[in-house]
């Protein structure tokens, strides 16, 4: 079933060791069915050189295992949290790709310093709050997606206008409106982790954000009604 | 028409590519015809990997295109308002490459420190101002152009001889008498600015310019009537 | 003799130039034999280019050559002292990794800053205190295992558990149950070294260790009786 | 003539591409004759592309050109007055490496912080000091490697044992005894440079040089009558 997901899950998957965004068999690329009824995750723990489509697991949105011979990858309740929460979003990718990670170990958002990160991030990338001793203790992963969903909600966040966050002394989620999509995600959110740290070494970390009117117009070029970037 | 042309620029566009300095389909290259009457630019939001010489665009220098069934970059603008004021630019190149956009983020320009500057740019390389609201509101992309203008005149640059500028919380333009040399500048003013970054650091900022002697020097001698580098 | 070992080591070896650890020829993998009677550790000096498994030198537990042309790496005696005292050390690797070098250079311990470093190393990696002139002047590689041991010992650290130590103004050791997970670990504590330098900077160096339940958490889910990362 | 000795400056030469010292077509690299009489260099301003032996130019040891259709390096005058002065150098090579040029741009030393440093170079390598308007308005490139020279004797540094310098607000030259080793110098200062950057963040610049012991130690089981790394 879904072998076309599959597809697309897996090949989201190697994209993410092409983007040097992933050492060894760290992260994980997820997508829900156009019915919203099954997700196909990575299996945990399996060598990006070996891996396959088939390989891929199905579940259910409460996470029961619908296909599939591998254990799916540890991280799947966060995924099956935002699937719940957010219809709109389509994939989901979990990295431990170096800037952003290091950045959600030094417990700092990302702010809009420029126009690479307003053209694909509305506005700042969270960095959720510490979970506590208890969440982790229970239900841990679960209680991952929890807080994400927590943050954007607090901050009232559309999580597609900015398809990224940062869990505390852990690392970045993204996602999107397809596998491919929320890889790229990922992988500019590493590129705007990194440029931030460079910005605020040369400043003192006194870096200014970008002025409202550059994030609206770089954010606005590229997505929604007016959008002329890109081909049609 | 202008098929050599076409072939130049997308050549150039891919070596933005093999040079690292592009994420993605962000950045292109175009270049201006030998008579001055048409511009040749990579179409805006197409991946590197199927980009062709003849997908190329072709417009005027008011914007309107003459040939090519894609958008053109969304830059273009930029672009053709360099071609208007510099008619010894004849190409011109804009990227996200991390150490000068990072450097744009910051607010900084990039002083000569030492000979590899030097050798490529005959001085400071500066920071544009912020573009106001109202330039951002209206006619952006041609306004960005005119804020690179009114920099390198209001500083007195001759923009050959400083052939690259970082526009304020965006990124670096770079421009040459061709393709390939425009593309280089782009390459060079990257690690210009990476090379900037570490002596900032390792002298809590207070690194010397190059003495003026040094400077003089090192791009005399690969540019001008008395440059002796390279070969004939 | 253990031409099944040499393969191995040889091989992990080359997974330490490909896994851009190594310059040149720096670095070594041994393994020690499953009855614990032999060493298998690569030739000194040798190009990674030309280096095949029959080059490996087979030595006994004193460092008696027992099968080999070659001269065994010149941290033989380190590699060894590890082995005798820790029978569940089944590999030993030595590399001048940039970051954990830099590190060692700066004389820093690596505290566990978040989930990253939490999945392989269960605390703190340390940074073993000088060598004395004596130490350095007689026996210098096998004082260098002493004093891996005596810091190991010292903080009751069990070496299966933090498989990684910086030896103070020299660079890492890693370890593991095999040369395939020896390396593994000198990768993630590279990645490890070079994530806490970059949350390090992003704070004025006052950036938290990582919750102890956090550590819990994610050390026992990929490690010990009640893991469940990865497949069966 | 001298055919060999093109092939190995050739191909050290390329080695400094696959070795990521230089970008575009800056560096190059020049030997000695076994009788001191010629140098062999790389031509100036070449593509490495396209770069093969017998495009490289034969000099006497005071610049005139005794084989080659092409213009020798501009930076010969600097290599030939460091051959003039110690027979012991048989091959030159300077390049732009990122960390080591910018380390000269911040006109700073690079101390021994460690083994890394120690098992390559005795000691601080120097930044020399500033050439005078004077040096740099006449001959400029052979005063270059007069302040060289100047630095080496003021210090009392046997150039073989501190096989390269850091030309202030230059960039760095390497030497060794052979083409292949003069680029694995420059190479080891590249790296070193690099983690010397790293210690000093990480040490607000309160990093400790290593011990004397630990130098000797590393610096004399690679060098000299009792050097027991490698293969004899």
């Amino acid at each position: 079933m879904l072998e076309q997901l599959k597809e697309s899950v897996c090949a989201a998957n190697l994209k993410l060791k092409e983007y040097n965004l992933i050492t060894l068999t760290w992260g994980n690329v997820s997508a829900i069915s156009e019915d919203g009824k099954y997700v196909v995750i990575k299996p945990s723990g399996v060598d990006y050189d070996v891996m396959t489509a088939d390989m891929m697991v199905v579940t259910d949105l409460e996470g029961n295992i619908v296909e599939g011979n591998l254990n799916p990858s540890s991280d799947l309740a966060t995924h099956l949290e935002l699937y719940r929460n957010y219809p709109e979003i389509k994939s989901v990718v979990h990295t431990h790709s170096r800037w952003a990670t290091a950045t959600a170990q030094a417990e700092r958002d990302i702010p809009c310093y420029g126009t690479t990160h307003a053209d694909n991030f509305y506005g700042t990338i969270p960095c959720t709050r510490h979970l506590t001793a208890e969440e982790i203790g229970t239900e841990y992963e679960l209680n991952t997606g929890k807080v994400i969903v927590e943050t954007l909600n607090g901050l009232n966040i559309d999580p597609m206008s900015i398809p990224a966050i940062l869990v505390r002394k852990h690392g970045p989620f993204a996602w999107g409106s397809s596998p491919k999509k929320a890889v790229e995600n990922a992988l500019v959110l590493e590129e705007c982790a990194y440029m931030a740290f460079i910005a605020k070494m040369l400043t003192d970390k006194q870096v200014a954000p970008a002025p409202q009117e550059l994030l609206d117009k770089h954010y606005l070029r590229k997505h929604g009604a007016n959008a002329y970037y890109g081909q049609k």
